[in-house]
């Protein structure tokens, strides 16, 4: 990461757990973008243990500079949040797979993010890019408040979805939109270019021992973070998923295609959330707007696994063993 | 079409409705294949009343020399099937928009579908294509009994299944793989090359009362029947789906595919059937294969429209003009 007037600026909007801090350490480890934020949600963790690990995990990785904005607790359509079981066994209490790092001396900024997103969309216009990897309620409530955004905005490419795969809630459903199924719906329909990366891709992208074991290797803090924490998120993907033979690596990529779109084959359609019925919380095309000319959403459905791979493990070792 | 020996030959497997006598047409109506038999089916009409408006159309069309094979009634799973009402009003009671044309004096062949599937298996090898446009019992039960044509055959390009978009039946199930969802699911499982040629497509290649007329304009009596069957077609249409605009062409896009398969973009995936849960009858990726490297089927996510309803209008209206 650098700063630039010219430079791309993104922001990225966490749950931050295991694959949540690997997509702040890519981005960080990505000198062709300014990341200019980062914004809380709830999700893999509740919101203020996210926001207290996007804090401390800044500190670690020696980007202290960068500032967290603490968003919405939970869906508009609910009144709390509970972290589910699932994201607790996969990500650990924590959420970074039971590692201990130190709490960072800094508080999260005192303007809601919500509002933070509406203003650097104002600055940046289309140099912006928002990555959201949790439930899509922070972006959906700018939206709303500002619906004009929506137009000025370089894009949306968020985790999240599957639209040709199953999904991981159930056989259709996908975590991040299960937690607010209204907000990802109203996302897609608000005319915002939005880039989908759904486990369609980040169950094709995935990470072993043998690349944590390079940043175990390095003998830094950070590098020993990084590798520990992942490595609890692997050894919950045995019992989870262990036709895959490693971990996903959903937030990172997303992040990665944040900053080159490339990395990814995508198809142009106009996306819905079902959100009532058997199938609620399915993305799936609306077939109202099918043949609609104009396509809002880009979902990726093929990606350069070998490229990307190599990417990750080359900007965040570089990252892990600059930063202590 | 014409007979060669070194043409590419092509079985159609109809529940022959609206559509599938459209693609009846548009293979007559393709010199570079050469159709060797309509296998019959169940699905838009009952079993008989399909082989009976295979045998009536194909003397109408000018091509007595088509033979039809009775396939098998209904899905191994069940007793019987009922036509559904949807299929009775889209398609009429008689399958073909309630037009009357003479029924054909020839009878259907005294050799099973399933058997002559296989046997044209083995005569013609990569050189056959297997096209069904409704369920898919007679291709899973030739792959039961002859398990080593999956790999004999060129390929099998269905219409079926919807991927990225919303099913005709409910939300998540399309028509031809409701009728008899283990069947899908087997062929998807089977080691056969398969092209999916679902909603994803075939709901963008429209045609409209503009382009019926041109046959009818013809003054022939296929011109006409073709004419007048379409028309129902499109008024139900009008009905069931107004957004669109038009009727969908779905068993011609499959046909169409088969003599040039440049016609649609593919996504390469290994596909299966929900067959148990709340989305029986849904057409999704398989996540145990996503990652395996062979990928037994592609989905169709892109379609050349202006070309293909060149090509159908071309093909058809030349037919129509011909035959009497």
């Amino acid at each position: 990461m650098a700063k630039d007037v010219d430079m791309k600026k993104l922001i990225l909007d966490l749950d931050t757990g295991v694959d949540d801090a690997l997509a702040i350490s890519y981005v960080l480890g990505s000198p062709e973008i300014e990341l200019i934020g980062i914004t809380g949600t709830y999700g893999n963790v509740l919101l203020d243990q996210g926001v207290r690990n996007s804090l401390a995990i800044t500190d670690l990785l020696g980007h202290p500079e960068i500032k967290v904005y603490k968003g919405l607790p939970h869906a508009g359509a609910t009144d709390s949040f509970t972290v589910g079981k699932a994201s607790a066994f996969i990500h650990g209490n924590n959420g970074i797979g039971e590692v201990d790092i130190p709490d960072s001396k800094r508080e999260p900024e005192s303007e809601p993010a919500v509002d933070f997103i509406i203003d650097a969309a104002n600055t940046y216009g289309k140099d912006l890019i928002y990555v959201p990897t949790g439930p899509m309620t922070n972006i959906a409530a700018a939206l709303r408040k500002a619906p004009e955004i929506a137009n000025q905005l370089g894009g949306i490419v968020f985790m999240g979805g599957a639209l040709t795969v199953q999904g991981n809630v159930n056989a259709w459903t996908e975590a991040n939109i299960s937690q607010d199924p209204e907000a990802a719906d109203y996302l897609f329909r608000s005319g915002a270019s939005t880039t989908m990366i759904g486990l369609d891709v980040t169950l094709q992208t995935l990470l072993t021992y043998e690349e944590t074991q390079r940043w175990r290797d390095l003998g830094t803090a950070a590098g020993t973070f990084l590798a520990d924490m992942t490595d609890y998120y692997i050894k919950a993907y045995e019992t989870t998923a262990p036709h895959l033979g490693g971990c996903g690596l959903h937030d990172p990529l997303a992040a990665a295609v944040a900053v080159d779109p490339t990395l990814v084959t995508t198809l142009p359609i106009n996306m819905q959330v079902d959100v009532e019925g058997p199938t609620r919380g399915r993305t799936i095309g609306d077939n109202e707007r099918l043949n609609d000319p104009v396509k809002t959403t880009k979902v990726a459905v093929g990606v350069d696994v070998k490229r990307f791979l190599n990417e990750f493990m080359t900007r965040i070792t570089a990252l892990a063993q600059a930063a202590n």
